[in-house]
């Protein structure tokens, strides 16, 4: 890991019998989430004490792991109320002094991983029929209110204490980035003179005057909350169309092997260069390794468990994707290839789109529309390689349209194709809302049904014909030019590659989900090398010490 | 001037007689606006030259100028051919020497400048009824691409040198930030493998690849190129709806008084108080200074010139603001208030409503729009006073929409009230594309009809219930209230303050200009601090010197 010199690279799984900082409690359809953090279990303790409930990148993965389990594992849940299990306080934030002392690199990628886990809450309200209840108990600021912003709805405790407040701006001179100023005005709709004001009191609003501005939905007098949260919960509950009842399926362990700069899961491989500073990240088509069985429908996906393609594949990949954010930042370029059979993918696309009304087919469906977006927001480069023997073929052919550039080798002896299925056609919308083949054509837009409807294996020069690959060289001049471009790429400003990437890939409309990716994330990692932030007397710095931050006065 | 201590402060008005870059012809319908940098007239000419019709914000402030009395002076004219007057160099973008010897803040600053610059041509073509024809007739890149993307049309002429070209990825290690990128995916609809490669290419494009990945909408060999041009050139001039003759109208010097911290226009004055780092900005109503005749007829409009009201008052607050970011970097807040007579406020409003399809009023409601989004994109607070004697009606009332806060004066004696016209409810839309009304009342839509039929002056109780005014203290608190507001946003981080006003104005929707302004100018700005830009190796710095840039390649 970056930040700490010869600190542990972060690890991204976990489960419920390791968890530290979460309690969860079913009853029926709903699940309460109670937070609880321990001041002394932070991922680097020696820098840092997780006081009053607040959160460092362990606390997060925590998270995202139970709501992946709420996701596979409980389809009875209809519900979630999100509370604080320590007394008057709901949760304070990410931890000052953790990002006090990380270095930027990691900063950026804990909110980026934080907002994702954020959004992914927002995901399963719109799309699994699980409602969030923000329960607020007592003192709940910054990162917590963002926390409480990315439920449907907060309820807050009248007990003359507990509040809701984005303190970052008077506090720490940073934004409340993780989605905090976007879900103000965007989400919530609230009046910007009321944010503006929201936004630089460090003790937040109380009571009646948080409800008047639409930053809670509700308050209660303490005898009252307890009994108004589980009606709300369960009217919440009732707008749900998830099964009645479970059961869901297990998430096992991934247990990737990793060997030097090679870690190895069952479908998906990556292999690091380090002086290229590329990684060869490799997707398996179902049946590479052994003979295996597509499910075909709901009671063979529920059978086959985590243990399906379509689950696990993509498990792996999302896992591979953050240990190459977090753990290795000077790896700038990751070259995809998918392997194997593309019948057995499209055999998956079929099974998954004629079972899309199954909550678990929904949810694996979910699941993969996620991790490709995880791919278009993590600031790498992806490059594409369609090779004879790909499995570039429906779903995995999201895959070379989120890269970067996609080259197919244009054989002229080994048969070299891809293929779209009707999985590309709408299952897995980018944050922007259109599909990658929308985005892709927004200058022709009948390309887009054109390359849907074609229906068959498109080799290489119809491929590039249509628009679908970047380029298509001969056997001759394919080895010079996948290296020229990747030397090319190893050699730009990683800033500037950043930048222009994150740009590129976004044509086409915004959304909230990508105004806090593109617009708040884009501010807050400019205010996070500010000297008024991070330098010597910046506030970040200055947090919680003696003397107050100094500023440099000048506004850019 | 920051940049360069004791240099002389940055002058935003010229007329034709000083041009020292631009030449503009008009034949008939049709002018051309030759580019012809003078190499030692930069402004800060010891420090760099401005070679091969690269430009600095000297040469951007005379392009803002012409493009304006293209709209006021010239109404005959149709369509604008934009082409060099130098041989194979048609524009080699921002200067990078100007670039590296600037400090951040004149950087951004410039970057913005730039592209209100731009947005003003495509502003023209939408609603002026003036069309912008690029005549790239020589290696165009960076800035000179981005110049020409602005226009309607781009023909290149196809001589084997002429390019159009993105480099600062792979010679800079910055952004394409003047509106490049998003120019490319989002107005040229650029497939966004095509704009990557293209934007890593260090030496551009040429000839019909130009043309294939719509970089340009044709290429002309030179013998053909000039015809072409001119024939294009008279099919874009017959779409528009502008006069078919003149005259127009001419726009004088504004010549304010400067007095040490005092600026004195006509309608507008501004007074620095260094000490709590505040401009007051004072605009008049029509007749606050001498008994005036507000035009209602076009006729009338068109005698009275540059000095109706309508015009003169808002060239005067667009200047000043101009002043202001680029002088004042450490008068964080604007305090802005509206004085004399709201009746004649609402006559000019009616005035303009009344004549809205009339050239010379459309021109005139144009520059309002314009300037109220030069409010919106400038990185300072704005609080708007309201007080006894204001002058917040119509047109002038969005000043207060415009600002982080209204206060409005709730004197139990003093009648103070603020008025809305028909001018609220659609002719001043800002750059997400809807009104300020519209956007304040996100949340509660309906409360935009409301607003707009009430018909009447409200009270302040009236306007702080209707939501139209942050805050209606009583003169008891008034005093208090107000100064305790400025203190607290006098002592916040100013960058901070930055990133969250970019974020909490623009609720809603986003379009290709917030775009430029919120994703692609914040990641510029992030960009622009990292030390693989500017740092001692960073490509900035080293550029055209020996040694190439050294990066620190982890990625963010």
């Amino acid at each position: 890991m970056e930040q700490t010199a010869g600190a542990p690279p972060v690890i991204f799984e976990t489960s419920p019998e390791r968890y530290q900082h979460w309690k969860l409690t079913v009853e029926g359809n709903i699940a309460t989430l109670g937070m609880d953090v321990r001041e002394d279990a932070g991922m680097r303790p020696n820098d840092y004490k997780l006081k009053l409930n607040s959160y460092d990148l362990g606390v997060d993965i925590e998270l995202a792991d139970v709501l992946q389990r709420l996701r596979f594992e409980h389809p009875e849940v209809h519900a979630v109320v999100l509370t604080s299990l320590k007394p008057r306080i709901f949760c304070a934030g990410a931890n000052i002094f953790m990002l006090g002392t990380s270095n930027h690199g990691f900063k950026v990628n804990f909110c980026k991983f934080t907002n994702e886990t954020r959004l992914g809450m927002e995901d399963m309200s719109a799309r699994s029929g699980i409602k969030f209840l923000a329960a607020v108990n007592g003192i709940c600021a910054g990162g917590g209110y963002e926390l409480a912003l990315a439920c449907d709805e907060i309820l807050l405790v009248d007990d003359g204490s507990a509040s809701v407040g984005l303190p970052e701006t008077p506090l720490l001179g940073v934004l409340p980035g993780t989605g905090g100023l976007t879900r103000v005005v965007d989400k919530r709709k609230v009046r910007r003179d009321l944010a503006d004001d929201f936004s630089t009191l460090s003790e937040g609003l109380r009571g009646k005057r948080a409800v008047e501005g639409r930053f809670v939905d509700a308050v209660y007098p303490t005898s009252k909350f307890q009994d108004a949260v589980a009606k709300r919960a369960r009217e919440l509950a009732e707008l749900s169309d998830r099964p009645k009842s479970g059961p869901g399926i297990s998430l096992g362990p991934l247990s990737p092997a990793i060997d030097g700069d090679t870690i190895t899961y069952k479908y998906v491989t990556g292999v690091i260069d380090r002086a290229k500073r590329t990684c060869d990240l490799t997707i398996a088509a179902p049946g590479s390794y052994a003979a295996e069985e597509v499910p075909t429908t709901p009671d063979e996906y529920q059978a086959a468990g985590d243990q399906a393609w379509a689950i696990r594949a993509f498990r792996e990949l999302d896992d591979a994707l953050l240990r190459l954010r977090l753990n290795e930042p000077e790896i700038g370029t990751i070259i995809l290839r998918a392997a194997g059979d593309p019948k057995a993918v499209l055999a998956v696309d079929a099974s998954l789109d004629a079972n899309q009304s199954h909550w678990l087919v929904r949810e694996i469906v979910s699941h993969i529309r996620r991790t490709l977006k995880r791919v278009d927001l993590t600031s790498r480069s992806f490059f594409a390689l369609i090779e004879p023997g790909n499995a570039f073929a429906g779903t995995l052919f999201e895959l070379a349209l989120a890269s970067d550039r996609a080259y197919m080798l244009d054989h002229p002896d080994e048969p070299n194709t891809i293929e779209l299925s009707a999985m590309n056609g709408g299952a897995y919308p980018m944050s922007n809302g259109l599909t990658r083949l929308e985005v892709r054509f927004l200058g022709e837009p009948d390309a887009v049904g054109r390359a849907l409807a074609h229906g068959a294996p498109c080799d290489a020069e119809t491929a590039l014909d249509a628009g679908l690959v970047f380029s298509a060289p001969d056997d001759i001049d394919w080895d010079d030019e996948v290296r020229m471009a990747l030397e090319a790429r190893a050699a730009f400003s990683p800033d500037a590659l950043t930048g222009m990437e994150a740009n590129l890939r976004f044509a086409g409309p915004e959304t909230m989900e990508t105004k806090i990716f593109g617009r708040l994330t884009a501010w807050q990692n400019w205010i996070f090398q500010r000297p008024n932030a991070v330098g010597e007397r910046g506030a970040l710095t200055t947090y919680g010490r003696e003397g107050r931050a100094t500023f440099d006065f000048k506004r850019t």
